[in-house]
């Protein structure tokens, strides 16, 4: 009998903690052909888009798809997750909170293995929903000593950085600007998902490192080329899929 | 609140005529442009493999994913089902029982479409999972006089004979050969999804109408060359899929 969970029971039985090991294992297996992806692939209606996805993790024996819809800038997404030995269902989830805790714990893991210092400043750019989760998980592979915040609303902004103060206990503030939030942090995280850059890549201090993690079409772009051709090293979580979904990358691939 | 619903209450809610009705505008939408399909996907592990596909009715205003596994010979079918406008999941079901009335009511459309008379003698090569389904949306939309069954076993015929003859109150009988069951058939049906071709076009009556079922993969053949060059009208559901799914054209394809 397949076990049925909604968001609530997902927060309630997974931690950040367990999602990061989860993906830096997830990303190795992968790397080494031992874990199948299939891209993310998209129906487009009058009113929004459904989306699906799905993977296979050989070595602990499941197979999963992902959907979700997005309708009026609202998400709803769902997990369905088999037995690769059985074919039994296991679990149908909502999956909102599991993809909050999976980009993440995807960021962590960025972190973790792209960055050397233990003590970091964060600079994050956007404030919306994936926004909090990225801290938090940053928060757990490196020690966050301070932390700027940057949205277009000043009102959000501020009101993230004062939830975020109390739930890591790190000094966050709201920056003025996105180039104030940029210069002079470690790591900078984007989450903003915009159709124009917000980074400038003459804003970048050497040896930052820039993890960019919201776009899933190719006519997104976070940041500047500036940023690319400055970039001692790009890495991505998927060869294949990085091309197709990473607006910047696309970009400056068109670009040569 | 999505409705969870099993095999059982799919058969108990929903009916062939009503599944006929829904394919019959589906295919006609389809045509023209008002509703999307994101062909079958598949991850393949080890033990089985995961199947995904996906389709939209923008004139419902539904969107649906459709995924499965196949371990073992076994398969298992579920279905997600969206509201367009709003994004929310509608019913997240077992979908067993709706794949063998969906495939049933598909060659139903086909019998209706590309067969003239009324009374019909019909010739079916396999008895297995989908058979049944095939022969029942038949009988609904055609007055089928007589039928053949074949199988390669012989047991599975003869009892699936029987069975059928009870359900449908139409003389089933089971073939003793492929070439019988083919030859004389005014529709032959063919569910059988073979690797190796089992119809030769030679056996074929003219005017007759093969409807051909059965594979989902390009390896797959259930007839052969012959077959498809005396055909007067080769006609497929989906010219997008058909070229990768029926290995029967992929493989006419290839030859030129």
């Amino acid at each position: 009998m397949a076990i049925f969970l909604r968001d609530v029971e997902v927060s309630e039985t997974l931690s950040m903690d367990q999602m990061i090991e989860k993906i830096e294992s997830m990303q190795s297996y992968y790397g080494n052909g031992e874990a199948s992806n299939l891209p993310r692939r998209k129906i487009i209606s009058s009113g929004g888009m459904l989306a699906v996805m799905g993977g296979g993790l050989f070595y602990e024996g499941v197979l999963g798809v992902k959907t979700y819809t997005v309708v009026k800038g609202q998400y709803s997404f769902q997990v369905s997750l088999y037995d690769a030995e059985t074919g039994k269902l296991l679990c149908y989830t909502q999956a909102n909170r599991l993809g909050q805790l999976r980009t993440g714990a995807t960021t962590a893991v960025a972190a973790k293995y792209l960055t050397h210092n233990p003590d970091v400043t964060v600079g994050i750019i956007g404030t919306g929903y994936q926004a909090a989760t990225q801290l938090e998980a940053v928060s757990k592979v490196r020690n966050i000593t301070n932390i700027k915040a940057f949205s277009r609303t000043e009102s959000s902004r501020k009101l993230f950085a004062e939830n975020m103060s109390d739930a890591l206990q790190v000094p966050v503030t709201a920056g003025a600007s996105a180039e104030e939030t940029v210069r002079n942090s470690d790591i900078i995280i984007c989450i903003a998902a915009t159709m124009e850059p917000v980074i400038n890549g003459e804003w970048l201090a050497d040896g930052s490192t820039l993890i960019a993690a919201g776009p899933t079409t190719w006519r997104a772009k976070e940041v500047d080329s500036l940023t690319l051709t400055r970039s001692e090293k790009i890495v991505v979580d998927s060869i294949d899929q990085a091309p197709n979904e990473s607006g910047d990358l696309s970009n400056a691939v068109d670009q040569g």
